[in-house]
């Protein structure tokens, strides 16, 4: 991965192999940036509008060391990035309890489940047994098309990986299984406007 | 406050005005540990009895700079506290979203506003809004009283202090306009039992 060099200018490094984070946002690492930039836009759109509460949860973080220079200016010298343990995104939408995961391929033919982690597939099974709704977002970023597949319709293709079959979902499998988010001006992906169908 | 010397034991200070931080949870600062802990195991019964699913979020964090001294191991080198736009806590219990927040005073004769942030409220009015559930509980740790209080009920003490009036709630009016969480084995503050007698 090449990090520094974007649109040709040298990036200022502070220290050897060490990385300044341009964005606010969690944009080490390059996954699920675009689409998680475009859910956030959604969903302040949702918020303003009186739509539905809905947020991405902060990265966890394993905080080791802390200085206090001032009472007041508390700066984080050591951390570590921690497995989440459900879930990026949840909320209320008209009383109902929403909760999903929001992935991006480069891929064109399949999405690959290694974006997902086990706890994740165990935080959504109890979200089902709580009568929460509990679906998936998967962006094809090279095709520019993105699916919204409820959480029911998904865990069959994570159980078939379990018990020895293919490690990703072909393209063709979540057509079938999934309706398509379509992108517009605002909100970016009303997201909102699938589950309405389903209620 | 003093940092450094529990039990009389001398503890390892890695550099001048650095603190390290000893329990995995977000325990810099005092403020909320016990209650925090009290609600995590709570939390984690009812996960484990498939009784609800409620986790507290992670704490903010902007993150400034990153090392990688080897791909798969990143270290966070800076970051800052951020604050919360939401409460700390959300799940589902029965089809029902809940959303709270929890604080906890050292006074024995009220409760300090301050505890709570303008954005908070406006996060749980939204809530109520899209008819999820939301509440406070806060601790009087001196008093070894914990009270859940309906936002809807707590709302007009903030309003009071927002119109000029006292920045508190005095423990009478708490009570008044709360319901006692008694403290137990397992779970230890059975916050669901309360919320039982609402519906």
């Amino acid at each position: 991965m090449a990090i520094g060099y974007p649109n040709g200018k040298k990036r200022k490094v502070q220290t050897k192999d060490s990385v300044p984070v341009k964005n606010k946002m969690t944009n080490y690492g390059k996954r699920g940036m675009s689409l998680e930039e475009d859910l956030n836009e959604t969903n302040a759109f949702y918020l303003a509008h009186e739509r539905a509460v809905i947020h991405k949860k902060p990265t966890p973080v394993q905080i080791v060391r802390v200085d206090y220079p001032k009472r007041s200016n508390a700066t984080i010298k050591e951390a570590y990035f921690k497995q989440p343990s459900t879930t990026d995104y949840n909320g209320v939408y008209r009383g109902k309890y929403l909760d999903f995961e929001a992935k991006e391929t480069k891929n064109k033919t399949s999405f690959p489940l290694s974006n997902f982690h086990p706890h994740q597939m165990e935080h959504m099974k109890q979200i089902l047994k709580q009568d929460g709704f509990a679906f998936v977002i998967t962006s094809f970023s090279s095709l520019g098309v993105v699916y919204l597949t409820r959480f029911d319709r998904f865990l069959p293709f994570w159980e078939r990986m379990e018990s020895g079959g293919r490690k990703s979902i072909t393209l063709e499998e979540l057509q079938a299984h999934s309706k398509q988010i379509p992108y517009g001006l605002n909100p970016r992906l009303d997201y909102l406007s699938i589950i309405d169908t389903f209620f």
